[in-house]
């Protein structure tokens, strides 16, 4: 069961060939991620209590079907398609009143700070991985 | 003697009218700050250490002349129009081989941040008020 | 009586200062202005069958009262201040549960396209003058 | 031999975590591409001249190696990885100071616009053809 949510296409998110600037679908992305683990009761503030300090991203995919426009309302579903020790892999699909328009794909890493302001991999922590249980794909 | 920079205008800084998607000009208002205080020789990373965690806004403005367009070499001045206890302004000029583009202005103040994670004012530090004054206008 | 909406604040708004980045209150505004034309039965695809290309603008400012932080629910009023007889101005005010986070304003000119690509004044047409009626302030 | 470039990381180009917002390193992508073009004589504004109307993504990718943070002076490579019949890939690397940060591909098609607004494939022109060769990896 994927997490749902929608995105309305911007007037400012689109480019002077009249379609969306494709930065623009990371950005939602991203954004749809951290409303899903704010919906499974944890956000990016709550991660330091799990000994994690982010959830960065090692990579980061997208394939373009169809282009849309500003006022289209897409459908976004975000599934977690991975769990690793320390990294995981989410799938989004952006749907326009069911026909595709793009998909996505983010891997990425828990890390926590080091004392000497570096980035280490850190595990994922069995409570958030619990939670990202919810919407495995 | 203001500070003097350029600002390429990228595709996908425009929008379906082919024209410069206007929060963009603030975009490079905030750049263009940040690389002014970076010759200066001090950035936000820099700050703490005069006793200031940030110089967010208080107030910003712009006025549009003219539109710019995809590839469009912009020129920018920015200049310190004024300085007080704990806050001061710049002025932006934005030109197109001569030709005024937009005006911009930004109140900015100095702040700290506190215990509880609230932020109240901070003196403008003495060194940082000498060296912002080399764009005095 | 002020069209109202809300923007919910992504990670991806904010900067290292963990605050919205003052860039996107401007975003935001121009986004809430497509959602209230739209609303209202025009959206800029709309603009050209009355004699319009566009309504981009004249002049914006924005006020900044709190900072704002990921995961913030924003809600935001948009009212008409003003109709002249080829621009109109909206007012803007940003609250979260009620305490004000910024106000912002945006001057706002009908322009339509020449035949050599030009940019001139057109007028406001009756039909969108009286829609904007809807939200006057 | 790949088409150079460079790109300053700007405060609002970051997020909360103080690091390059993912999204960016796209915008930055695509910003590349368009300056290269450009650099090789032609820009979007010159495609229809060849029948084609735009370049948008057919898919897009990137990998990210270590963090950037604000006021790092990114290189950044561009090369032609494939040209199909009118299709082409690109690939891109950002370094700092020699050390990767990241890694992109773009895979655009060439398209042109039909009498009713919808999109189809054209043909990669050859004389855009040629001058892509430029920088064929």
């Amino acid at each position: 069961m994927p997490f749902e949510t929608k995105r309305l296409v911007d007037w400012g998110d689109c480019d002077p060939a009249g379609i969306v600037f494709y930065p623009t679908f990371f950005r939602w992305m991203d954004s749809a991620f951290h409303e899903m683990t704010t919906a499974l009761g944890f956000d990016q503030a709550a991660l330091p209590a799990h000994g994690v300090f982010a959830t960065p991203l090692r990579d980061a995919g997208a394939t373009f079907h169809a282009p849309a426009r500003p006022n289209a309302h897409l459908d976004l579903s975000v599934r977690i398609t991975r769990m690793g020790t320390s990294s995981f892999s989410l799938g989004y699909a952006f749907t326009d009143t069911g026909r595709a328009i793009a998909e996505g794909r983010e891997d990425r890493v828990c890390v926590r700070q080091e004392a000497d302001g570096g980035i280490t991999k850190a595990p994922l922590p069995p409570k958030i991985r619990a939670l990202l249980e919810t919407y495995r794909d």
